[in-house]
């Protein structure tokens, strides 16, 4: 490489490792659906600058690796499984410097017949997805846990008003419209051992609840008391990133067929969207 | 055109009209979301041939009637709102010969809260779809319902044994595999006036609890258990077509970091996929 | 099965084989980059109405036959390479009554230097593909040839005036206005031993050649002619279907701004669309 | 909100602000396809802590402007694009402290026939997309490019040997692989006043023959060679981001069906896939 040429970053590694794992017990079995994606950092120059791979752990190997760790122990929690594995890499080869394992999660449940769930038969449950992500390097853990895509519509209790006019702006005010969204969340833990499955359950109900319930004067307001309510309920959240997109449902005109439209009848747009992301941090944090 | 040329078939409309429609109460908001296709057939061959238009209704008039007529009386059942779209065109122009209305419905639950459902806020209950097609003509009216990418896995009481082996078979017999599929199904019905969302719910469970239940021999062997429960047990059906990719689910083979894989952890892929599709009548249909 | 209920039809296969062959030659590498679906009819009844296997060739089994078949002779056209696959099935297997065979090619170009072709790498040309299906039974093959997502623009020499007007009419007259479309070809050729490569760069061509000079009144307009010009010029073809979404460009109103709009800046859009589609036929086919 | 917590990061705007602009000239028509995100950050937190909207610019203004800018003057190259937009909001609200505007573009080429270009009709070319982005402050303008999608196969003079075992290691390795990849490349420029349209053309044309010419020893290898090639050509271009996912091939055990395969057929496969990232920076800069 040139002198005058640096490389200042690099990464590398597997995406979309895609698995099912069926844990079996005596009267029922459970399933985990993951997709994982690895990206390491370390000692990786020379491949990059003259194509020695002698330090290059193939990104097959990574992908046999996560089948290796899925089979040795349970999965647990998502949060869990990544630890492992950004772990092994650390652990394994002293020449990695930092691992980055993300993991979404397809959301089963069990089908239902009359009250009763199946044993070993299960409907997705989508397209809301369970997220982690764990960044490990060899001073500090950093987890976060997510939930991507959960889609979400308010009839009431929802107004944009009082905004900025500029010469540009044709938007009407209104103190009713409807409010729908796709609520993308990754919060970070104060810590690494937590019943990580509780408090995603937890921040999860908290999300919706918030959102059904909050007298909203704009996408920033409901999402700020989402975030806000988050922080107070589970101490050990730190901080959470919320976003947002306006997937706006335009009321639509009528009056060329002399019929009124008393906010009933609406276009569901998806191009443009807003696009509204904010982060609540806990101070201190 | 030249004289050695016809025009053998043709048809036009609108696809992807999308509309939600929020119906208010007193205490609680219902709302329906659907997308909505138009097709006509008729006496529309001069704007093909010579780019007459004097008889095209333009497919954005198509756009305006979804509109007006949903705003004109409450949407009811899919198959109920196709309908009224149909006789719409059939009734209003002498000259449109048949309609085909297609709708999609994206399916919404109410937010719960410690059990109770929220008045007028909603979460989309998906990947799963409920869907109609009405074909309507001079002569008669046809009425179909179905449901799309209902995504189900069963884990046990499922084999694939004994089947054909050629000079390219390397497949292993099995009689405990995954079986994974987005089922698709639609069905007849042999009357135009029925309670449709009941008659949608029965089928729904239908499908869930055969898949959940069937001692599986093959995709093949499910898929008419299925249907044929579903005209065992309403009259109302008279045929059912399925459509069941395999979304298979490879095991992975561990032997070689020394671990045994006793059918635990496995690829789901969908690239290749089989695809099972089968059509069941009631006989005198 | 109970008594009162047929299985009426059925068929199975697998979908997206995907194939990348090179060909190696001493000065240059040539490749085909397939997905091919194939679906079988035949005596599989028993395997859905009482899960007996015994003549179930597993959709397994065809995906090996395809990369089988991709080894032991060039590719060739595609549509000669579905033909072959076709025949596999109905030569090897007496209970296979039919075979579909589908296959989509992605059409890659040789990466240019100084207008020098590269003897051995690629750039895919998308998001045009070029599709292929023949049908074969005991009694006839038939082939059609096509395009797909050949994704085309006019910005010139289209009007859409003179139309029917009814109660829910908004749309403005035009004679100038964007046309823009996806067009899908598909068509039958009369014979099965053709020089498939030219009649398919000639199809393209010309429908490319139509779309572009025709002074279009309406989609139905231009897709007739271009059909019509495929007729007319290639013999071998004796029937073409098209469909054209209508891929609407709206005129953006900007006299809220006090500015005009002469025609030049729109809103593409592609939720709802317009679907307009036509078979042409040679007569005497 | 709580004492406790912070807003500590904020920004909102709109995502996909699709627009067409013919720019019509005498002899032929030009067209711009693109899809513009604009977010804003600044005097926001009102809007999220209390729901005081009166400095919010709804988003709907700004699709506003972004039609009436584009129909205030020519679009020109898209980097110059942007810059205006961003311009626009810092110099007219001085509450908003930057703004970032993403533009995507679709390439369109003149349809062609006996080697004349069409004057007003064009055919999509893609699947590859030109990009820009615009970072604009109160004290600094940066201004990146890029291409996205740029999709690319070679077939021979790509090797991965030599690389590090371990205990889950089971990949050959290799002198002769096929090495397909969708190249991501973003570029930041050291002025803002630059022959774009020149800049783009060329860096796309080393990416591609580098891409080519390369005798690769890893992806890593030849996503370095094509970095610092555009560096030491192009000395307007400060800082080189690739990514380059590793679209495996995988070749195809024939041996049960008594065949070989000499490097000749493969499956493509998407899931899972390599991914490689680096960035190159010109020391200095």
């Amino acid at each position: 490489m040139a002198a005058s040429i640096r490389l200042t970053d690099n990464r590398y590694g597997k995406s979309r490792v895609r698995l099912v794992k069926v844990e079996r017990h005596a009267t029922r079995n459970d399933i985990k659906d993951l997709s994982v994606d690895i990206q390491l950092t370390g000692d990786f120059e020379a491949s990059y600058t003259t194509g020695d791979n002698r330090l290059v752990i193939p990104t097959d190997t990574m992908k046999n690796t996560v089948y290796a760790l899925a089979r040795k122990a349970p999965i647990g929690e998502i949060e869990e499984f990544a630890l492992r594995i950004a772990e092994h890499f650390l652990q394994r080869h002293a020449h990695v410097a930092g691992a980055r394992i993300d993991i979404s999660e397809n959301l089963w449940r069990r089908i239902e017949r009359d009250g009763r769930t199946h044993a070993d038969s299960f409907q997705l449950w989508g397209p809301e997805r369970r997220t982690a992500a764990v960044h490990r390097d060899r001073e500090r853990t950093a987890i976060e846990a997510g939930i991507a895509d959960l889609v979400v519509l308010k009839t009431k209790n929802s107004a944009f008003e009082g905004f900025l006019r500029d010469e540009y702006t044709t938007l009407r005010e209104t103190n009713d419209r409807l409010f729908g969204t796709a609520v993308k969340a990754e919060w970070s833990y104060n810590a690494t051992s937590l019943k990580f499955g509780d408090l995603w359950n937890g921040t999860r109900e908290t999300l919706l609840e918030i959102f059904a319930s909050h007298d909203s004067r704009g996408v920033q307001h409901t999402l700020s008391a989402m975030g806000e309510a988050v922080l107070e309920r589970f101490p050990a959240v730190s901080e959470i990133h919320l976003s947002m997109p306006n997937r706006h449902c335009l009321l639509v005109d009528l009056s060329p067929f002399q019929l009124d439209n008393p906010n009933e009848v609406f276009v569901p747009t998806d191009e443009p969207h807003g696009l509204i992301e904010a982060t609540l941090t806990r101070s201190g944090s």
